[in-house]
């Protein structure tokens, strides 16, 4: 796999942070927050392993998420009607390029070795778009 | 439907707030806040009607969601590779008693007005606990 090219969240490209990411009002009013949903498949032998891992996320990922701006981040799992498990996460961006800012997190060594030990846990959704790993949700309703 | 027996959102019996629902260390130790992701599937036919409902959602309708404790809510939707289109819900909930308070949004007439709209629209989930409509999700991350 290729770090530098697939973001773990969301397509790096200069249009990252317009294509389907309208700010909504609120967010342009008062403090310029961009809230992300996304998904993901979990394949049913890597459960516990990706439970595990995210039970006791390394410190400098966590770190890197903060210094990359992404704030009250969470990763929710359930197994559909068909048997397949699937990962939903919702996070805050409060930055102000967010490409720039996933880029910085694809380039830290660390979080490389992280993104080795959860994307193979991972199935990414074939439609997602060409640059995402996780992909991107609408939102279609939103109440503070 | 069963208005009464069917919440909204989640559970509304007394172990509501307790099944799959375990507030995070940081949740107790600085607001009690819980966090509550879940998931439920949108007919292909009435993605446009869910959307143009959620575009303009009656007034009454946000004002209850407000007065029972529910903040920072979002719902996304996404078509999977199976050709569905599934919703996933985010919501922060910073009352003491959620079961009571989802009772008191499933006894106003008008919020049971708005769902007798939204739940056609909605293909819940086979596998949903039995007093869901919505199924919950597992948290399995949270990063501040």
């Amino acid at each position: 796999m290729n770090n530098e090219a697939v973001s773990l969240f969301h397509a790096v490209g200069p249009s990252a942070a317009i294509i389907g990411r309208k700010p909504t009002l609120t967010n342009l009013k008062f403090n310029q927050m961009q809230r992300y949903g996304s998904v993901i498949g979990l394949n049913a032998d890597k459960l516990e392993e990706y439970k595990l891992l995210h039970a006791a996320v390394w410190p400098e990922v966590l770190r890197m998420i903060t210094r990359c701006n992404l704030r009250n981040y969470s990763i929710y799992l359930r197994q559909f009607d068909d048997g397949q498990h699937f990962l939903f996460s919702y996070f805050e961006y409060v930055g102000e390029d967010f490409a720039a800012d996933m880029a910085v997190m694809a380039a830290d060594p660390t979080t490389q070795r992280w993104w080795a030990l959860c994307m193979p846990c991972q199935r990414p959704l074939v439609s997602r778009a060409q640059d995402e790993w996780w992909a991107s949700m609408e939102e279609v309703f939103h109440c503070e």
